[in-house]
């Protein structure tokens, strides 16, 4: 699926299974920059996060990166001073490995809460990782980032800057406990452009508030969430200029990856197999949009309804009304894509059969007009079906 | 099952099938007093709410009550202008009948979002029921509540002041919507003691806030909640003086059956099969502590991992970190029921064996201890079953 995609100049990248999961099963990924990349980084804001977590909060202070090491099948998380000391081994010998400063490696874990990390796998781990990024797989990393998502997640863009071609590679991974802020969900964004750290920084939060932030699959946030951007510089391109007319485009495209790794986020969510969009405009303000857009994309009632492929509007106009928007229910719209479902606070003379018609695609959104102001935003969900109970059995 | 009790003094009831259901489901119930009753009533505070509760609203200014008419079926909610015509025509019809002012007159509806009232099958069955109610009918009044609702719920206290009987009987129905302020629910507290209006309202928003509104099964909050209360002193007891220890034994009554028909909700949530009590103390407030036991209590996470029989601490620690409460995961103490499974933010040593002992019981606690405060919470919330997905289809 990915096997034919090559990362940004100057970087590297495997996947092995280093024990941590069932025998066989990929659990370990590095991503290395064989110089020096700017970082960047954005985490959950749960109260309760990982060791890594803290870990990476810490290097990303020095600013520079050489590589991101990390396990999926435990999260490192709730683990207490023992955790801290396997996150900081993890990236000691990660820095040992690759001859750098461990503030320059960045580390990150998935899976359960609880348990401690197996170090001695991860240990043994890193060095299979180091000789298998000799090779770059970006299928395997991808592979190996991997919980309860059905697939790997990869996305690339390619621009050119002063006629040098540039590239940007991201990998995400999902798919349960995702909400406002990133929820369980790790993102790399790698690139070979030039840019100066706390630019980069800038961007990065802007483009993950318009993506990974604007996605919900359960309304559970994790412990954690983390999004990681290194550029290397390695295209040869000049240190880019924000604002400028290049900085534009890398940033769109930038923006590009978060959001297609956003979507195929929200596309995987754990037994999801409807996507929806959730446009609210016509809000008291932009907040007051994104709070009615999460109240309806978060509601278990809608969400159920639209895996029973039933378009309860009155759910929706219930969920907007207890959203802390400001709401004038006699003013309110509802659309099913374009379809007309409720005029001001009421039922439209629409027939239920052209509703069902809309909520039985695989992807279809629902459009609210407040009618109260200019605020608008949007989000993306899917729907909740029983395989999301038996998932988290 | 409820056929043997009898209502407060000067009370009757009734509940038939107006045909607003399928044939011959019940779907219409009328209580009513004798003479003038006190009344109380609290109300969801969704923006979005239905016609019958902007009725209520206006007639509890009047502050004397003669009976509560309601249906189910159909919620008139999102209903417009016509919604209200309907809810007030419903009011005056039933004043008519009794021969009384509309004002004393109080409605609900509960049901499908959307559809107008058949107003004509309304008007008739408010007849039916006045014929119905010379009889008191407390099953038949309890089943015509209902619409998910597994069965009927019916809660009786007596007491004796002044060396009189006083009694008190209380109805609800759930039992999906249900979030913090009351969804949709609806009860209604009957009792013949002589209770002031402003004395009766404040006790009836005591009672309700540690009772109706500590229960949660979806979180999602409905446009029809209403707990109304009548009191017509038909008991002859003198009028009670707040604070009095003739009060205080009234009022402790009437917790109980506020509290006793909350834990009926739940106990007949939508799907569900374990009923879970959420305690939190050592907050840094009471409300801090509501805030955590909530955040635990609606995270889907927890609800299926209860109801995969899934002793999974890591998630309930996870939804006590994003919940907007002061949380320093160091501190965090966690027991089911009484066997601890976290100390101190991390695994206890506890067996994975014992954990699930407990959560494989129909009814457990999950005891949280945030070591940081004086504050301390109680919800009381179930688990989240395939069926739950299925019946909201």
């Amino acid at each position: 699926m990915y096997s034919e995609i090559h990362m940004p100049k100057g970087f590297k990248c495997a996947g092995i299974s280093a024990g941590i999961k069932p025998a066989g099963v990929k659990d370990m990924a590095l991503i290395l920059s064989e110089s020096p990349a700017s970082v960047a980084g954005v985490f959950t804001i749960n109260q309760v996060c990982a060791a890594p977590v803290k870990v990476c909060r810490a290097h990303l202070q020095h600013g520079l990166a050489r590589a991101i090491v990390m396990n999926s099948g435990i999260a490192n998380a709730c683990t207490g001073s023992a955790g801290m000391v396997a996150a900081k081994d993890m990236a000691a010998e990660t820095a040992k490995v690759m001859g750098c400063e461990p503030q320059e490696i960045f580390v990150c874990s998935t899976g359960k809460i609880g348990p401690q990390l197996p170090l001695d796998k991860i240990i043994s781990g890193i060095g299979t990782l180091f000789d298998a990024a000799l090779i770059e797989n970006v299928q395997d990393t991808a592979d190996a980032m991997m919980t309860t998502d059905t697939r790997p997640k990869v996305s690339v863009e390619e621009l050119y800057i002063e006629g040098k071609p540039v590239k940007i590679v991201g990998f995400a991974k999902g798919a349960g406990m995702i909400e406002p802020n990133m929820a369980t969900m790790l993102s790399y964004i790698t690139t070979d452009a030039a840019v100066e750290q706390h630019v980069l920084q800038a961007a990065l939060k802007k483009a993950v508030d318009q993506s990974f932030n604007r996605i919900s699959i359960d309304g559970d946030q994790s412990t954690n969430d983390t999004v990681l951007a290194l550029a290397n510089g390695a295209s040869g391109i000049k240190m880019l200029d924000e604002g400028s007319k290049d900085w534009n485009l890398f940033f769109q495209a930038l923006e590009k990856v978060c959001f297609e790794l956003a979507m195929m986020i929200v596309h995987d969510g754990e037994g999801a197999d409807k996507f929806v969009t959730i446009h609210v405009k016509g809000a008291n303000s932009d907040v007051d949009a994104e709070l009615a857009a999460r109240a309806v994309a978060n509601s278990m009632l809608n969400k159920t309804a639209w895996a029973g492929t039933y378009p309860d509007w009155g759910r929706i106009m219930d969920s907007v009304g207890y959203s802390k928007a400001k709401v004038d229910e006699d003013l309110v719209d509802i659309f099913y894509d374009e379809t007309q479902a409720v005029l001001k606070g009421c039922a439209s003379d629409v027939s239920q059969e052209e509703l069902i018609k809309v909520v039985s695609q695989s992807d279809f959104a629902i459009n609210i007009d407040l009618h109260i102001g200019g605020g608008a935003a949007t989000v993306y969900t899917c729907n909740c079906t029983e395989e999301y109970v038996r998932i988290n059995y």
